[in-house]
């Protein structure tokens, strides 16, 4: 059993469902403390968080994730128990082996080598480890930047170890993420009898035009390193119960992933236009998850990952923009190189969530040999 | 006091909430034994009706109503408890005091002074009282018209109780009612995650232009007696409460209200043919509560009753279709003609339902009258 396959077995036998840590964070600093790294433990609220840094010297590659999971769901549904680790063949099943405990153990096995072969490599190293990137993201990684920046202490590149890879291991980087924006729409009428329509004014009936119109519209055609902007209507819901009552009112939740073709603020102007050319009367409250930010694919930082990967796998990876909000998020606005290489994600979240052990054992060499790409 | 309100107070103090009748069926029939009535009771599963009748021969006039009421509500926000048929100045307070206890009151004194002042006169007199219009309606009037047409018992006349006038009594006669067909449509799609859209297919995306297209529909123009087919909304449903996700369908509640212009059957084509058009799939369940029917304008009931109006009150009513369903659309199917004039509906259904005392003296006169003008 290679260290890497042990170490991700030891992470992921501790069940630190979000927000809670129960000594992951402990176990990775004790590890980098053999290897000449300080460590800050800095808890905010309920969330323990690390940062552990090995020099001073610019650049500064920080390693960023999590040691949060998310629950189980019901535990006998599992081929294995979820916090057993348990190996069967190539397959090491449970609870964060994909996201993303097993990335953590792979890049602790490749810092130690790095370390090792190069004691006199350029450059810093940092990890920057939360405990609630599957919660309400409020007390983690966000606050650790902030503690950073009042500070003024830089990096310029961050590997976070998201699952980033769809059908095998790094056939795709994350550089960057949309944004994403969303509005809770109440249209408002006046309740009625089903059979007095004209003393109602049924909301559903006013609102009809314009959702037709908000899910038409092509908000952008995306551009090099976005898809297009996407609106989506994920809950509308309107009626008494009754089925002979007019309601008076009827709310849409929506959510736009958009592309740097668009601002909030362009967004939220053309809803309103909508909404107002069809005279409706309603109220929208907007909520801001996060700004699109992208790593432009000629820096140091996707050039090291994209080598290593091939190095070792012998192809490259693609570069996306796709798929959900990560922390990167909150690291990007520091101005420093973010991307998200990971394992396959394709049972994250799920009963079952499994990684293959062989492809730790690859994301290993890759992380090791970034760190050579841009240390040395 | 007079004996209309007396009895009416009567009728009011027993809290017969539907299907409940509570004795003020067996009150009626004691009432119209006097007068020369014979009563049979029908009760069917949990409903009680009768149907008295004095003579066999023809014209025969029924008198239509109904001794349940729906439930007062928060009893405390009453001026006057629910069942005290209290009355203030010239204001009876009580639940049922509109709808429609007062009216049967006042049917019952007009038969008692008619069958006096012209012991020798035509046809026949019947009473037709259900304690169920307000609930399911499937072991009421219904039930009775069919006990009635399987022994071919025929009447030419139904007077229906209900409180038909708007602003002041007798205003307005309903001489018919709009069909009713209700809809409930689930429009398919594909859940997913809002963040990968193209893995999903939104339903509330595919039904928006579709419903656009189902409110903005001039379905017809109406006719001589009745208003334009509505089609309204009563209930939206789609979403699984969480803001991430694109829910697998979405559910929609709908009613026509349709004249004679169109059927039953040209409505589903219509809508089929809209949700095909736009290429949904979706289940869509059917619901057809009553078929439009009117009585005309020149036949005898309607002059019979316009003639008695005006005698009283000095104005015509209006004829009317508009407003909700009553048990005249099981009746009017037997080929009688059909009218509904009753007190003011502003209150029924609400919190302090009141009636004017004056209005019921005024109503027994019409009742009255109508009798006289078609039996004698």
């Amino acid at each position: 059993m290679s260290e890497t396959i042990t170490l991700a077995q030891q992470l992921i036998q501790i069940d630190s469902i979000t927000p809670e840590d129960k000594g992951c964070q402990h176990m990775i600093a004790d590890y980098l403390s053999a290897l000449g790294f300080n460590t800050e433990h800095m808890r905010f609220a309920d969330v323990d968080n690390i940062w552990s840094r090995k020099g001073l010297d610019s650049p500064c590659l920080v390693f960023a994730g999590h040691t949060d999971v998310v629950p189980t769901g019901p535990a006998d549904a599992w081929t294995h128990p979820p916090f057993s680790a348990h190996i069967d063949g190539d397959i090491m099943y449970g609870r964060g082996t994909a996201d993303m405990k097993s990335s953590i153990a792979c890049f602790m096995v490749a810092t130690k080598r790095f370390v090792k072969d190069h004691p006199d490599h350029k450059g810093s190293i940092a990890y920057l480890i939360t405990s609630d990137e599957e919660g309400p993201a409020i007390n983690g990684t966000v606050k650790v930047v902030e503690a950073l920046e009042r500070r003024n202490e830089k990096f310029e590149y961050c590997l976070v170890g998201e699952p980033s890879s769809s059908h095998k291991l790094a056939d795709s980087i994350k550089n960057g993420r949309r944004g994403s924006l969303s509005g809770k729409l109440t249209v408002k009428g006046i309740q009625g009898h089903i059979a007095y329509p004209e003393l109602a004014d049924n909301p559903i009936h006013n609102l009809a035009p314009a959702l037709e119109q908000l899910v038409q519209v092509q908000w952008d055609h995306g551009n090099e390193y976005f898809p297009p902007t996407s609106f989506q209507v994920s809950n509308i819901n309107g009626g008494t119960g009754a089925t002979n009552v007019i309601p008076g009112d009827v709310e849409v939740l929506f959510n736009f992933r958009f592309s740097t073709e668009h601002s909030p603020e362009s967004l939220q102007e053309s809803v309103h236009a909508i909404l107002d050319h069809h005279k409706l009367e309603y109220d929208l409250q907007w909520n801001l998850s996060g700004l699109p930010f992208i790593t432009p694919a000629d820096g140091e930082l996707i050039q090291a990952v994209q080598q290593a990967s091939e190095n070792v796998l012998g192809y490259k990876p693609q570069l996306s923009t796709g798929g959900g909000t990560s922390d990167g998020r909150f690291i990007a606005p520091t101005g420093a190189q973010v991307i998200e290489l990971g394992p396959i994600n394709a049972t994250i979240h799920k009963i079952d969530e499994q990684v293959s052990v062989a492809d730790l054992e690859k994301l290993t060499d890759i992380y090791y040999q970034t760190l050579v790409n841009l240390l040395t």
